[in-house]
């Protein structure tokens, strides 16, 4: 256990860095987890993480302690009150953060199970949605398209509690990368569909591609797609949210598959 | 038509009041729509608006001419383009909005139709992403206990994309308030579940009730319910996103319906 006082101290100038600059965080491949619930997610699915940083007021605090009992002690950095309060934008709750690598998303040469393209998806708060669904749906794979959020931007981890490390996540994917390796059907959500969603069988293993929140899937995208669903809405409304549409789309799977 | 170019204009002062303060818009039964896409949401469900302003640089825009067409000429507001940039967020929007009277909700004797009940759901883009899924899945009413996100914020407004024109919504229940009048029976989800949602007869109308983004539905509230129904989730992940959950629910009793 190290216990870091000093301003000046390189532990917590790098992680300063990391918490200020989503752009630090890219550079060193390594994230910032907020919070005991991400923390524990973390290391219930991928074990140790670089570092654990926890404000000295909550080190004894009970749903901090057992957390510390799983992480190796030359992994744990206690920090002075006044230095935690300079990397957390937390106010009300627990002071502790997980430094961890980055998970490295890796393309397979086929992709021959469950998947979704995430198109242009702009609001973190809907990226971590979708991941968070897809990782409850048994999704393996999620791919991200440059113009989405960032998958590990603190907003996005928030709002995937965990999902995170549950999914082969790839950023930064273009069709070319992904097209020549899609074994599976490619579905979207259209209001101009072939079949509606629940009476397409999804009994096999399919690709689900969701789109922008306000231009939808795209163009070249949209061309590749084997087959556009509809989701019946009696009530008439033009549209349902994405992440809401999805979570539709990847449970229906779910029953189906029952 | 107005043309109103001095800060001193009482409309002016009191747009900027309601724009910068949730108190005033609650005392005023006002609220504010950004944006031409809310703007003619509303006026194709409830009519003619308060008023209707628009900033100088797009009274001509394509945008917004079709729909100053349906708006009565004496509604109409155009604004110096300095005047508006201090009413509005938006910076790379359309300069529009529209001042309404907040749609008041009633509270039915017997509610013996679908319903949703929202128990101290606090995020607004979790509540408009409910109202526009309740919306679009047909739902008549959306019940919100003291706790919840306000309906008519711009946040909620502009995740619920129009669905707050469509549904009947109470804010401010209590239990007190609603449990005597339900006719229906009340559904909640929850991992600890008498059955599985997808085998749950949903035919019927049925009241829903989501809660908390942290604590789910409360104890007074889930001592009520008459079903607690479960979603599976083959992947392991503990939960879904509220927001997710109840789209899935929602949409379920459509394909049943169907």
């Amino acid at each position: 256990m190290k216990h870091v006082t000093s301003r000046d101290n390189a532990l917590f100038k790098h992680l300063k860095a990391l918490v200020g600059s989503t752009h630090q965080r890219r550079k060193a491949g390594q994230s910032v987890l907020d919070g005991v619930h991400l923390a524990e997610a973390y290391v219930a699915a991928l074990g140790q993480p670089t570092s654990c940083v926890v404000g000295e007021r909550h080190y004894d605090h009970p749903e901090v302690r057992p957390l510390l009992d799983l992480i190796e002690p030359e992994r744990v950095v206690v920090l002075a009150d006044t230095l935690f309060a300079q990397v957390s934008n937390v106010v009300n709750g627990i002071d502790l953060l997980l430094v961890i690598d980055t998970p490295a998303g890796h393309l397979p040469s086929t992709i021959d199970t469950d998947c979704i393209i995430l198109d242009g998806v702009q609001d973190a708060g809907n990226v971590g949605s979708i991941l968070r669904s897809a990782a409850a749906a048994g999704i393996p794979h999620a791919f991200l398209t440059t113009g989405c959020a960032f998958a590990w931007s603190v907003k996005t981890l928030r709002a995937g509690m965990g999902a995170n490390f549950h999914l082969n996540i790839v950023e930064h994917c273009t069709l070319d990368m992904l097209a020549g390796r899609l074994a599976v059907p490619l579905l979207a959500t259209s209001s101009h569909a072939d079949a509606i969603v629940f009476e397409t069988d999804l009994r096999q293993p399919v690709g689900w591609i969701v789109g922008n929140e306000g231009s939808g899937v795209s163009a070249e995208w949209m061309d590749r797609v084997t087959r556009k669903v509809g989701i019946p809405q009696p009530g008439g409304l033009e549209s349902l949210n994405v992440a809401a549409a999805t979570a539709v789309c990847l449970f229906e799977a779910v029953r189906q598959r029952r």
